[in-house]
């Protein structure tokens, strides 16, 4: 079969490597780029290779920045006795949207889940443990995803905190806000009533 | 709000500017390429910047095409009598995946759309009237997009030509191969009733 030309080919291949693009869309957004103003083309491949270049984990939270350490981390105005530890850095700015926790974070990237063959070692946790040694951190909040492996995690970093005297917290679980009780599935119903509280 | 540090966010932002791509998609990209070996983001830049710099339309037939003429232009084994007129390169492929074409291609680049402001002088026909003076080529096969404005450009160009004695044929319409009378549209049934031909 008739291929494209080798360059638009290999364009359409680099673009079918990334997660959730298919052939066609591969092909879509090759068009696309032909169609581009040559500059336009060069922001977006420049974007690509600066964002590279310059973006890193930062070494006290493991969150991604272009500085070291990053601008959560050197903040002055946040609170230095709470750390709400999260699995990526997507969530950190999940976490940001609320603008009601004011105070560190700390970046796993990724969770404890034997199946895969990933332990607590395989994770971001010993900087953590590190990171708590001598610090005035009274509060530690667990925002691990609520699946399996999720629980998991947060449950053998409480248990591994816990002696330190640090409070360990766990984010709650129940109907979302705007949800239905009839679509909810049982667990959550189930944790919804467990985590009751007085009104 | 916090934003993600600026070489990321740009990221992002220039994700989200290609067609079917939204905030979340961009997202994901982004921290796919923060994600991928220095050398495969490189390699992702580079196809972009390449086929960009290297890719353009054929000056012949104006196909897209690293050489110049294109790979099918250029190709003695085939028929030069035959033309097949299609909207955009994308239908070159559709029609080159066939393999039962062997003339040549012109490629309109548009259709006629008076709603969208295009005209036939917008669109890459004067190439195909200059091509066709002087030329052996006996039949113009018409494989612009059964829709409104690809009706009305194949109809438009059949007009043109016509008078200077060479066929102008037009791809049918009817019942895709393993589609359903059921579900067929009036329009696309009455095309395929209207085209029957004898068994």
């Amino acid at each position: 079969m008739r291929q494209y030309a080798r360059p638009l080919a290999k364009l359409i291949s680099e673009f079918s490597k990334l997660p959730g693009i298919g052939d066609k869309m591969a092909q879509r957004l090759a068009f696309h780029v032909l169609s581009l103003e040559d500059k336009e083309a060069e922001a977006l491949a420049d974007s690509i290779l600066e964002a590279k270049h310059t973006m890193h984990y930062c070494s006290c939270c493991g969150n991604l920045t272009d500085k070291d350490p990053c601008s959560i981390c050197n903040d002055p105005s946040r609170r230095n006795d709470v750390i709400c530890v999260v699995e990526s850095p997507k969530d950190v700015m999940a976490m940001e949207r609320v603008r009601e926790f004011d105070g560190r974070y700390h970046v796993l990237h990724g969770v404890i889940s034997p199946m895969e063959g990933v332990g607590p070692e395989d994770i971001n946790l010993k900087s953590l443990i590190v990171r708590l040694q001598g610090s005035d951190v009274k509060e530690l909040i667990i925002a691990t995803n609520p699946n399996i492996e999720g629980e998991a995690t947060a449950m053998y970093i409480a248990r591994l905190i816990r002696p330190s005297g640090i409070k360990v917290s766990r984010i709650a679980n129940g109907i979302p806000v705007g949800g239905d009780l009839e679509y909810a599935d049982e667990v959550t119903l189930l944790k919804a009533l467990e985590g009751r509280r007085e009104i």
